[in-house]
């Protein structure tokens, strides 16, 4: 499984993804998900992939290589791009679908492309198999793929446009940590690139290995913060002060 | 869509149910799936339900008629009890399994079974629709069936044996809140029962209604520990104090 992480804040973009793949639970291996292209000034695009690797991996040849015809190096903007990218999704998948699927094999593939080209505000846009593509908006202020359930919760209750870019990755790397202790096919390390939400700005590349103390620490940090939280919600009206317990022990 | 949970502590059971059923988005109505049997001062059974509720519906028929042979009314413990209902949700499973596959509606359900016959210790179990049964045990004290996956990283980070049944109501209820933020097809009522784990104790019932003032204060309080929890964790060390914020205002 996979899990990735697009965030857009009114000041900048979060992208993050893990690293494991598996076919099977005795065939797992670490592969990087998040690629980024063309860093320089007015132009940056990262892009996160989920489903069958071997179809993403196409889809970003035929959306890069040189000799392509369509090709995100022509692309004049971030929505271009993540059409672009779309066809190139599209394509890839269509090749190997019906082979894929006499074998059972799931041939269903996502990304998400956020960044910017030249002076326009960051973006992300979310790019289904089928080639179509979907616009992150303020009123929902993320978008995910892969194994996205156990990772929502604290998404929806947190994160909203005017939270900050550092909050943004804070909340990001909790939805990780949620999903990593639910879902073993999710693992570290996880990849993380940001991009605030100006002309010119560069981004931030980070490897969140294993055993990192900064994310051993926000995990830490997180239980006890929940810990006090539970501990801060009143006890339930309908239930016995001492819930039964006291009895239970007494008896 | 359904979310059912069953926590089993040191000190006693807890067992809740959302009461939303839907055939589609706009054939929604509320239901009740926590069912109680048996209420005297030592047999105490409390089964909850998902999946297709025709058949859940005549499993419990089945397996508490007058007249039939293999009723939960016999059975000399809670580990009976469960199995008996397997074999209840089995039968009214493989009835309609092949009409309903004709027609793709799913036949498969599941339910929890917690209580207490005699003066055992009270225990869970889940109860697959092929008959066989899954005890909770102290290592994972939750079962959960339906739509689990929102509501389970709070379960997986907060909940242990020695939790009391106090806080373990307040981490279900939270589950909940959870799970129906993310998920509009699980929704209020949500019924609870809890069982102190002593012989003769009585079962607490509880029903919590739209705008009920307890649990609306319940998931504003939950809100606001998450946003404490977030704050109290320090910024990232690989992104800059600013998040690249300032500069982004400044330009």
């Amino acid at each position: 499984m996979t899990y990735c992480l697009g965030i857009l804040v009114r000041t900048g973009l979060v992208m993050m993804t893990d690293s494991r793949t598996n076919a099977g639970v005795d065939d797992i291996s670490i592969f990087r998900k998040l690629h980024c292209y063309e860093e320089d000034h007015d132009r940056f695009i990262a892009v996160a992939t989920s489903g069958n690797l071997s179809v993403t991996q196409t889809a970003l040849w035929y959306a890069g290589e040189e000799g392509e015809t369509d090709t995100i190096a022509e692309q004049p903007s971030i929505f271009r791009v993540a059409r672009c990218i779309g066809r190139a999704l599209n394509r890839a998948r269509e090749e190997v679908r019906e082979a894929l699927d006499r074998d059972h094999i799931h041939s269903d593939s996502a990304m998400l492309v956020g960044g910017r080209v030249g002076g326009e505000p960051v973006k992300l846009f979310e790019v289904y198999s089928t080639g179509n593509v979907l616009e992150c908006r303020p009123e929902d202020p993320f978008l995910q793929i892969g194994q996205f359930t156990y990772g929502r919760p604290i998404l929806d209750r947190a994160l909203d446009y005017e939270t900050s870019l550092i909050q943004a990755v804070k909340i990001g790397l909790i939805s990780f940590d949620n999903t990593m202790r639910s879902n073993l096919a999710v693992g570290l390390p996880i990849d993380i690139v940001t991009l605030a939400n100006r002309p010119g700005s560069r981004p931030l590349h980070h490897r969140i290995e294993d055993d990192d103390p900064y994310f051993d620490a926000l995990s830490r940090a997180w239980s006890e913060g929940v810990s006090r939280a539970i501990a801060s919600i009143e006890h339930p009206p309908f239930i016995p002060e001492d819930g039964g317990e006291t009895s239970a022990r007494a008896d």
